[in-house]
């Protein structure tokens, strides 16, 4: 198929991609951008489908793109090759590389888990911060969750920043978007233990058994875990904090409780 | 002392702010930007010195401000108020909050360090990303580090994106910025193991004895450590990764092993 170029800044292709910035036209479209040679290309290896692909060779920073494109190509994506202007007016990131992608959002839910016989889930609640979001995708990626339920969002899955903090793991890591009352029983007919960090938990959480069937709970930036959260939470533990009572944001709490929980569960206590 | 007020965005001190957003200015002039309620709160409360204090009602948020502002004057900083606009134009932030310091730069040498009989210090080495230095400093302060060396650096301590992202625990955590072979000497002479995670290494973090004087050695983000501090390190240790490789960044790999010596230290091992 031949590629379709694009050097008028009045293109509606251009201006459609800018509203994909924001959450409602997301939404509405249900689409969303993937900026980013390492994002796409991790789209492409995870079988993402994505819709179109848009580049400009005049932000290219390596060799390896045209590969990159005739993947997205055979993979059914439409092309589109931008001037630099018409690039640098549609990418969001600082520093573009001329690429930016085009994919349908997907829904999983809970049902569609499919989960070993000790699960150990990240459950994620209220998070506001794209970039603690996709952070938090990240640590679930390296402590080898299962999966990550995102419980009432206030930030969606799907905003660029978090596709960018998650560096690609929104397409590796299954998640889940589900409200909280869901979710628990989904937890409890599992017989998932819920383990929630809070400062005002009397038990350390390298003193709590975290092997067998788990899942740690992290609430929002600002709030902390709900009330409902933290009075259906099998075992409240407290994260040690030495200095500022702030040093530690949910995210590296997140990090620091799954792996301890993966320090646990591998079997080797020093 | 009555407040000086600038209205007029030619005025020499709103371009003198602009510029020590760059390195070189902040070198040459010895001195550095603190922007933010939070950070200039926490520069006071940690007696940092405050040259100046800009300041625009326009732009806060809260109701403390002046309590703020009287602090920084009794402490010694000349106070200047800025209309909206000007106050937008020295602002770093996205959203600023109506409040931005000058301070003087401080240097501490290892020899101005004081510490325990067991000491626990993190060293980094050529971090190129501010947020990662700011990150670094917050997992350190809560870890209970004793200090921070910073060797080789490739973005200096007084970066204002390392004063955002550390929140404030830049003026908290002692911090020396100092050569590799002078801090290995230093190291050696005081009897301090150092610890360095490396993907190579065969010995998981958490089967290493972290306890006693410790050193967690951490690399630049793109490179990792130098050959110097791999082969000088006493514990080659590993971070188990079960995801894509490049999951944990050098922060939150930092963040997991200052955890880990935390909790073999505290003596509890469950």
């Amino acid at each position: 198929m031949p590629v379709e170029k694009i050097t008028s800044m009045q293109n509606p292709r251009l201006k459609r991609l800018v509203r994909l910035r924001e959450r409602r036209a997301r939404d509405e479209e249900k689409a969303f951008l993937v900026e980013g040679y390492r994002e796409v290309r991790r789209a492409l290896e995870r079988k993402v489908a994505l819709d179109e692909l848009y580049f400009s060779r005049d932000w290219f920073l390596g060799e390896n793109e045209a590969a990159l494109l005739s993947a997205a190509e055979a993979a059914g994506a439409r092309l589109f090759e931008l001037s630099k202007e018409a690039f640098a007016k549609v990418a969001y990131r600082e520093r573009p590389d001329g690429i930016l992608a085009v994919a349908p959002q997907w829904r999983r839910g809970l049902a569609g888990l499919s989960l070993p016989a000790e699960p150990f889930v990240l459950v994620v609640e209220a998070i506001e911060k794209p970039g603690n979001l996709g952070t938090i995708l990240r640590s679930a990626d390296a402590a080898g969750c299962h999966a990550v339920i995102v419980c009432d969002p206030v930030t969606d899955l799907f905003n660029p920043n978090v596709v960018r903090a998650s560096t690609g793991v929104l397409f590796s890591v299954p998640c889940v978007v589900e409200e909280g009352p869901a979710v628990l029983s989904w937890l409890r007919a599992r017989g998932i233990r819920i383990v929630a960090t809070s400062p005002a938990a009397g038990k350390l959480y390298t003193d709590c058994d975290l092997t067998g069937p788990l899942a740690v709970i992290m609430g929002s930036e600002q709030y902390g875990l709900s009330e409902f959260w933290l009075s259906n939470a099998d075992l409240p533990v407290r994260i040690p904090m030495a200095g500022q009572a702030d040093s530690l944001n949910v995210a590296m709490a997140a990090l620091i409780t799954l792996f301890e929980a993966v320090r646990q569960r591998s079997g080797r206590r020093p």
